[in-house]
């Protein structure tokens, strides 16, 4: 397969209750990436859409069409792509794999989500989608109480305290301060995470990723696409690789070991012949503290019920040996559920051309990049590569 | 880009009210699929679901993972596409890319709808969806409410009347009767078309496909792939193209051109390198008759405004120069949105492989297979071609 280069993004603010229509959201962050690349909407073979809620909270399904007819793109290959919360790495992976086997020169993907013009209650209802429906969903289960199920019983068997989950919360904060494009850009401590409510015990308000409208995009293109552009050849997709595991928490042999993380990080660090120690920086899935430390631990940067450590110890900053969440990530950038992995994308992007501004992580060369779907059960990974 | 070949089907009887929930019978399909081919699940790179309204109505998100899971394809890639009423043929352009492209050796695509365990206005209301919300949908419009505009303009345009719609019917029931695998298993004639009610002037019930559940799976494979099955390569895509058009009618140019299926035809018989007179069959989108007749002039077989003559001369019927829902279509066979894409791909497979029984088509050598989403905003294109 031919090599893949990320030539252009975009990206609109994350926020809350805005009153800019999905579909113009996400024109915008479209042609905010085509016009960073410096390429002509003509030259655009396809458009593929990362977003899950669509048709629940605003009656809008077909956004593929919809997006390209309000981007620039009429008449083009357009379609959306859903996997939950991973569903804007999984439509980066539907672009990566049509470039790299030759089907289009030049792709966008766009991740857009918009949650806050309908009442919470109906958010939370949607998001229970990506749950199993008759196995947790249907039974009044929710995301954050599924959450909350994985980590009591994470605290429970390794005997970790609240406020061992805090330092995620500190650390992301921090970075979103500098991030114009972050919804919470305040820095919190760990006496206010200890004094912050508890929602679903044990997760408190700073566990989890706030609710929130975003749409980030990217335009992917094969080698000589690429050379034809300014920029040029400036960042690769050196892989990309998903993998699955039952949606269920209760059909999982060990809900403490996320199978698709494991799965889905091996096949991307072999694709792209790279050593854990290599990385300069892990854009992971941070929706709960509970899942950076499973993601850590599964994903290999950690031995079992260890994973804490790597926070208390300052190895997650920006000037750690593994930065995470490095514009803030879903904690403090915000989590707009479809949207979500192309922000990921876009902000390693920046990292990787030195765009970083206060929040550049220093020589960064390589980053993993991943995306997660429900508690775990689809799970898209990236690895980027700096290439000039 | 690599040579792919549909290797194996699978298909449920499309139903009312079936007690099987989606993701039995979606795994119901791609298992059968599996069994068809000969393929082992291990084989399997990848699974791409076709669905439209599971979150809607079956507050069921994330059927890539759940379906893999339930199929006995734990771990793999697996993701959701949606397109709308095109979503069975998207996800299905989706696996060909990633076969042809290199990504993987053998892929299943699924298309999933269950529509029938909610009212029949919680269905409209969702079919919606696919329309133009801020547009169509939100003003009141439903599905069934824009393609009779369509119908009525088209009449006042053309001088056509009311029986002159009715071939299509007849000849999509009179298909039906003969496979099993449909809803709607009965002749009807035109006397009994012009006595059917007016459900939204001038659509008959007639007119319309039914509200109903199915689905449908295939197993793509690589020229090396399908060489190691007991069949080998039987029928390959010659050419997989999509477009897309404006969703609301309001910002098309002309609302009764579809500039969509002209542009999806028009690609996918280039990339064949295959003149329309050559086709054996064209599995069209007949999701109401006017569509077909839309499709017929649009896709380049007939002149504006002479769509109906194809089928009141005989043309369309089994054997006629260019038959058309040759197993029933989306009239009779039934038309579970999501699924209907890869019902078309099963039923154009089996009349390549001379496995279509009482409904075979002569010397079926080369198909155009054709799903829309909405009123004509994506249109995926598929040609399938007999080699052995």
């Amino acid at each position: 397969m031919r090599d893949v280069f990320i030539v252009g993004v975009g990206q609109t603010p994350v926020s809350k209750e805005t009153d800019m229509g999905g579909r113009h959201r996400a024109a915008a962050a479209v042609k905010a990436a085509l016009a960073d690349a410096g390429v002509e909407p003509e030259r655009v073979g396809a458009l593929y859409v990362g977003n899950m809620m669509s048709g629940l909270l605003a009656n809008q399904q077909q956004l593929g069409g919809l997006i390209a007819d309000y981007a620039g793109l009429l008449g083009i290959e357009a379609l959306t792509v859903e996997a939950a919360c991973a569903s804007g790495g999984a439509a980066a992976r539907a672009g990566y794999v049509a470039v790299a086997g030759g089907a289009h020169e030049v792709v966008v993907i766009c991740g857009i989500e918009q949650m806050t013009h309908v009442d919470r209650d109906t958010v939370t209802r949607a998001l229970a989608t990506a749950a199993d429906q008759e196995l947790e969903g249907g039974g009044g289960e929710s995301f954050l109480s599924l959450n909350a199920q994985l980590m009591r019983a994470y605290m429970e068997k390794y005997g970790v305290r609240a406020e061992d989950f805090a330092p995620f919360a500190v650390t992301a904060h921090r970075n979103a301060v500098t991030n114009p494009n972050a919804l919470l850009r305040r820095e919190i401590d760990v006496d206010g995470y200890l004094a912050s409510r508890v929602v679903a015990d044990p997760i408190r308000v700073f566990d989890a990723s706030p609710i929130c409208d975003g749409s980030a995009a990217i335009v992917l293109a094969s080698a000589g696409a690429a050379a034809t552009l300014a920029r040029g050849a400036r960042v690769q997709i050196a892989a990309s690789a998903a993998a699955t595991a039952p949606l269920a928490l209760s059909r999982r042999p060990d809900p403490l070991k996320l199978d698709a993380v494991e799965a889905s990080t091996e096949r991307a660090l072999a694709q792209a012949g790279v050593q854990r120690r290599e990385l300069d920086l892990f854009e992971l899935h941070d929706a709960y503290t509970i899942m950076s430390i499973l993601t850590l631990e599964s994903a290999g940067f950690a031995a079992r019920g260890t994973g804490a450590r790597l926070a208390a110890e300052g190895r997650l900053a920006l000037d750690g040996d593994l930065p995470i969440a490095t514009f803030g990530g879903l904690k403090a950038r915000g989590h707009p559920v479809g949207a979500t992995g192309c922000y990921q994308l876009v902000e390693a992007y920046l990292q990787l051309t030195e765009a970083g501004g206060a929040n550049q992580v220093r020589h960064a060369e390589l980053a993993l990049v991943q995306n997660i779907g429900g508690t775990g059960a689809t799970v898209v990974s990236h690895v980027l590569r700096r290439v000039a």
